[in-house]
């Protein structure tokens, strides 16, 4: 089969070539890959800046926002050969921390988890894949091929879980949200707090181009003025940052309302300063008992929750924010990023477009 | 009677002054001001920085951190003539926001309660006052006159709930906490911390004095390195954050271990800037899962646990904390801040010291 792969910590090009074809465990799917979704952390392992190998291996498959077909399960599981799923992207160490012994991998504690696609363990870029079937999740009927935006969605919801399960500490109803940053993670974010009842509005640079008008399918408010003038205007009780911007992330941090929460979700790069104001920001922390929780990755409960999500969107909406679709064969091409870029997707299944 | 009272927003010097004997109310404890703790807060509005008088008054009785004993009691409270009691800061508005309506009106959302000794409610630094009896806590037994530190304490335990509370949002078993200054709020964290069962250090500055001793006396540890290094050797899955210091705060928010939390409780001055690498701040706190946690003020039930908690302590312990009794008549003395002190008590009662 082909896949696509690359040298972990090494700029050379990315490679599509042949790899022997995946043997299934007796405990595991046999997938025909149909898609990967594109992201930041591929086009930084691409880079060179991060990611590793298995044990054993020079090269890594690429790829963890899967979307695949079953084409043979183990008897006894929840699959069928012909159902869509998606693989979920980290595994918990052999000898698991309390964390990942009780489930919630995504909230590791010693860093010994391998991530498929990433750290450790192939990707899903490969036109078969196997899959333990408790790391695979189905895609909700409807969504079909849109089951590509899973991933991405499963870290969203995991920043909302989070978010309400900090604000539960008192009494918390919130009525508005603001979510900086319309990439991906910032529209599904977007979407998940209207999905929720919330007065939802979208903070992004861009004026044109197909953000704006996904913010207002949703009934939800864009704006694109400076991001500290908006976040005073609102004065919002919870933010989801999701530029990763060094500035915005500041005024994110100290911009809510009173028990205001700030959900960090975007990764920012190190080693430029700002002069900040740190008393400034510890005082205004204090002093409205707010609170700043990062999220990253998610775990298999993240993933139904995504399928919940997804099944309740709108597959138009959904399909939207998908922008370019880039063969397997032109994979270079998907992993730099382009001007109206949102949703990148690798197309893996041969002859789909 | 005599009480400590100033005007709000002037520099103008304290002014020990006789006041009209208050009347209690048909709910209210009359009580007889044995003490107040001095704090950081009351020396702010010392200095003209912040603070208010009830409305139609132009002077403020200071004084929030009490301790008295009851003259008289309404029938049917659960007060006697002789208790030691202590009485509750702050005051929801009279329509309530939707915390201060379930009780919560430490998290108060619109900033609209009163505090009494600092907004708009005289304080508890009089020879008499009054207070309503379900703003009235018991001082355990054994206690004593060092129920005068039930109010820091109550700030300390509601800073501890806000961090377990936090923690419950996955898999939580901490082990080490750092407490970063060891003035009242550090010495009483790390308390709480020791009573917690857990492995508790504490950071200061200072090298003499009592601190080090007193927290050796927890069985916790005393480090008085520069705060990076001490929290990159311990990497503790808690700070308690009790310095207000600019530095100490920015490296407290990114220090700690996956899923760390830290909870901020200083109030720092605003308007220096340092130069930052918010991009690191903001990746650390993604990547780990890291919580930032302000936590101010206390309602009822962290009084309730104040109590608790202090009377589990070791009086002779609690007593190293009062550094210095200072008596009304010289109440400007108890004002100015002095090397070596931890706690300074102003004694109220005539012929006390």
């Amino acid at each position: 089969m082909r896949a696509l792969t690359l040298v972990p910590g090494d700029a050379r090009p990315l490679d599509v070539r042949d790899v022997p074809d995946p043997e299934p465990g007796p405990g595991d799917l046999l997938v025909e890959g149909l898609a990967v979704g594109i992201c930041g952390t591929d086009r930084e392992i691409a880079a060179g800046e991060h990611g590793s190998a298995p044990d054993g291996d020079e090269r890594l498959i690429l790829g963890h926002e899967s979307l695949g077909r079953v084409r043979s399960a183990p008897d006894g599981s929840d699959f069928a050969t012909g159902d869509l799923v998606v693989g979920v992207v980290r595994r918990p160490d052999p000898v698991p921390c309390g964390a990942c012994a009780r489930g919630h991998f995504d909230m590791c504690r010693n860093g010994l988890y391998t991530e498929r696609g990433i750290a450790g363990r192939h990707g899903y870029a490969s036109e078969l894949w196997t899959v333990e079937a408790d790391y695979a999740v189905h895609v909700p009927d409807g969504v079909g091929r849109l089951g590509v935006l899973m991933e991405p969605t499963s870290v969203v919801v995991k920043a909302w879980e989070q978010i309400f399960a900090v604000g539960a500490r008192s009494w918390f109803d919130p009525e508005r949200v603001l979510v900086t940053g319309a990439g991906p993670i910032g529209l599904l974010a977007a979407l998940v707090g209207v999905q929720r009842g919330l007065d939802v509005h979208v903070l992004d640079r861009v004026e044109d181009g197909p953000k704006p008008d996904l913010v207002r399918r949703l009934g939800a408010t864009y704006h694109s003025g400076p991001a500290k003038d908006v976040m005073v205007d609102l004065d919002p009780e919870i933010i989801v940052e999701a530029t990763g911007s060094r500035d915005v992330v500041l005024d994110a941090m100290s911009r809510t309302s009173h028990y205001g929460i700030t959900c960090l979700t975007g990764v920012s790069g190190a080693g430029r300063r700002l002069r900040v104001d740190t008393g400034a920001l510890n005082r205004d922390i204090v002093l409205e008992n707010d609170v700043v929780v990062g999220s990253v990755n998610a775990n298999v409960d993240h993933y139904t929750g995504a399928a919940r999500v997804l099944a309740a969107a709108d597959p138009e909406w959904l399909a939207g924010l998908v922008t370019r679709h880039v063969h397997l064969d032109d994979a270079h091409d998907a992993l730099v990023s382009r001007p109206g870029d949102i949703k990148v997707v690798l197309d893996l299944a041969p002859g789909s477009t």
